[in-house]
């Protein structure tokens, strides 16, 4: 039996857990985030839980195969550093893998959370199947993060940038990405641009019921929303709903002619609320699909529910060893 | 001194090099490919030009490491079969690679021609350099071509058909494309599609000096004639010029977000031609491309030549023997 031991860095909480070999998780904890304190005051924090959930689990830190963390990006990969994160503002260029590596005497890793959700959707997931060699996994939130899994190794690219599916552009001179680029499909698909998309169009003058929302109850559309309505048959709601399924069908479809994944994961709040959108969005995909060859791959839900943080954690750890990979490892 | 054999298969003429392990090649011959005789006369073609310029370099078969075969496209990878060919219509799920390793006695590995290329480049061309691991090449032509490299491997995913960058969607229910999708960067931005667009426009009743070409030459415009004109401030094929740049800009941002390559290679006759593509593409990338990061990637011509076929077909033997590849093998 080998363990894995999963980070989870987020902004507000830190969840650490002992993974198995097959993503089972073992022993859990967490603890808030204090990131006003600074760098050295958290991942302190983080060798107490670490520490404690091995204890936890019966087991000792040796019998941790290595430890593996997820935290916001941009991740200087090569020497497994932190560069920024807008949750951690005090947090700049800090050598996360190498502390915690010298912290729990194990090797360590670091990858952002994107890439860490595709991992564990690769590994005891959607993509569980060791056939499933090429993943691609979407998250759709405020933004669309992405995490791109080739050959069994997730893509870093020459500068560590890879992966960020959420700006691949479907709209020439688009809608204004909060990237700066224009007509990135964050821009139209995310929840935030969905509401946003459903907002204008009623300031717009046209007609919905969601104006109950906006004026009667005085308060900004959400996606959820707009899903509501669209399902109770609101024109304008449909329709908003409807293109946001056209630009995830088109961008899976490019997604199939660069990298021809067996599976592409769509996560976040209007993925799995039910199979409303992914039925859209499977549509979308098969009707603008080429006909050179019927498609194989499957566009499908994450299986993963509320630990996916801290099993993507461990999935790093796991995929990196198992893998003569160029991930960031630190050797205590 | 390590050699690579490589066979570059198409539909007119059969190429091959004896090509030694810094890409430079020793030995070339070639024969017209007798494509109606069937798949069975031209492999014995193939087999004594490989045993002609072995001798030519005064080489032993077992001096060669491992033979590559540049072939047409679809490609059964695993088995190592050429599943058809337009231009090879006699060629139906023909077990190329396994024949050419009895044939010469030597590992064969069968690669598609746009891939072939791409490797061509990584190898010995514009992504030489060791520290370049990640390479994405297009191929302006008829149609538009791709091979991805990601962390020194082709891409080939999970069914076979990455890397088919000409059919990234550029433009929502756009033009169509021979692939049956619309608004694929094929049906914008290949010699074909840029001189139809300009065609097309001057059917519309638009005024260019192209309406020489029409109407006095009396043929049909190339991509060349629509260069020419864009040349001589031609206010159309300015734009269709402008426009090419624009759809070709924005598919290099899309490929950076998500594999981030360190090298894109944009390669046919309009951009070898000179730099007035190239240098327009690079401007349309820079103002398309996001504000998070300065770019890093390079936009570059192709570096190798007129062998440019049988050095890509002699990288597929080179990079399956160099990396633990899912490439396609024959040991005879």
């Amino acid at each position: 039996m080998s363990y894995y031991l999963g980070i989870d860095l987020g902004g507000t909480s830190i969840k650490a857990g002992v993974v198995d070999h097959q993503g089972r998780v073992v022993a859990k904890s967490s603890a808030a985030t204090h990131g006003k304190d600074g760098p050295d005051a958290v991942l302190k924090d983080i060798a107490k839980l670490a520490a404690t959930i091995v204890e936890q689990a019966k087991l000792k830190m040796d019998q941790i195969q290595a430890v593996g963390i997820g935290s916001p990006g941009p991740i200087d990969f090569e020497n497994g550093r932190l560069a920024s994160a807008p949750n951690l503002p005090a947090f700049r260029d800090v050598p996360i893998r190498d502390r915690i590596a010298a912290a729990t005497g194990r090797p360590a890793f670091l990858e952002n959370d994107a890439n860490a959700a595709a991992l564990a959707e690769y590994w005891i997931g959607a993509g569980q199947d060791p056939k499933i060699r090429h993943l691609v996994a979407l998250t759709l939130g405020t933004g669309i993060g992405g995490g791109v899994v080739v050959d069994g190794k997730i893509v870093h690219g020459g500068f560590g940038n890879a992966g960020e599916a959420g700006h691949l552009i479907v709209m020439p001179n688009g809608r204004l990405c909060g990237c700066g680029q224009r007509g990135c499909i964050e821009a139209y698909a995310s929840a935030t641009h969905t509401a946003k998309r459903a907002a204008e169009a009623i300031e717009a003058g046209e007609t919905s019921t969601l104006t109950d929302v906006t004026t009667k109850q005085n308060r900004a559309l959400t996606a959820k929303d707009v899903f509501d309505a669209a399902k109770a048959n609101d024109a304008l709601a449909l329709r908003i709903v409807d293109e946001t399924a056209l630009y995830l069908g088109i961008t899976c479809v490019s997604l199939c002619r660069l990298l021809d994944p067996q599976i592409i994961v769509l996560a976040g709040g209007m993925v799995e609320a039910g199979d409303f959108l992914i039925d859209k969005v499977r549509q979308a995909f098969t009707s603008q699909n080429w006909q050179m060859a019927k498609p194989r791959v499957r566009i499908v839900p994450p299986q993963l529910g509320s630990d996916a943080g801290l099993i993507g954690a461990a999935a790093v750890a796991w995929n990196a060893q198992a893998s003569s990979t160029t991930a960031s490892q630190a050797s205590p």
